[in-house]
């Protein structure tokens, strides 16, 4: 079998369906099973450093939305998800430690090529694709016309 | 259908035939056509500027080659394939113009991770994603333990 465990890191912005569907089919075209993880990037990450108030409220807000989202984003697909998963930390670090725990063997991800916030999210495809432990699928997130 | 064709990207060393593979089984899960594409590096761009020395010879002889082991490949593979190609100039942009030309919807490229050639062979696969007009599957190729 080619893939027997696809892990799907979504951004939860509205493109994530269409990667979600299309990571969703592919997992139906192989018998492969999907986990679908969202990272909430620590604000220490994001803003580097020391943060001099207190976070935990903003924490527990961003992982009640991402949560939310989630739920939707399941809802919407048309198969079943073995697995969903909200954790914090660092992007890439993050999907690639879940990957190896998951034990997935295809991880995918949305990037925007040129267009839009192509620096930021093509950058994250990238960073997912350095030193992830198994294959990478990026899917090309097209702005609509 | 996920992929109607594939255009799978090979350096045609040893571990081609691995990604080859697994580009196979894709394509024949999907119903998918495969192409096959490798570039050689023109050798004003890998040596930069003006070579003072006439390379006709050299890129003959490098062209004879990569045609010889792109039938050996052919061969190794178990489906049919629509179609090779043995192109030449900078290797992600004939990616890259190929995959337009012939209107795939994702590209298959090896990439080494953090192992062995990782700068060079790590850094292609991430300048196939840049830019790319389709999604781009990078095949993780390990060493032999």
């Amino acid at each position: 079998m080619l893939y027997k465990r696809v892990l799907l890191a979504v951004d939860l912005t509205d493109e994530s369906i269409k990667v979600a569907n299309k990571a969703a089919t592919l997992c139906s075209s192989l018998g492969a099973e999907l986990i679908i993880v969202h990272v909430i990037e620590s604000l220490n990450y994001a803003y580097g450093g020391d943060v001099p108030i207190d976070i935990t409220d903003i924490q527990k807000q961003l992982q009640d939305t991402a949560k939310e989202r989630m739920s939707i984003l399941q809802e919407q697909l048309d198969i079943n998800i073995a697995e969903t998963c909200v954790t914090q930390g660092g992007i890439e670090s993050e999907i690639h430690r879940i990957a190896e725990e998951k034990q997935v063997d295809l991880i995918t991800v949305g990037s925007h090529g040129r267009h839009g916030l192509a620096l930021l999210l093509g950058s994250t495809a990238n960073g997912v694709l350095h030193g992830a432990p198994c294959d990478v699928l990026a899917v090309r997130v097209q702005k609509e016309q």
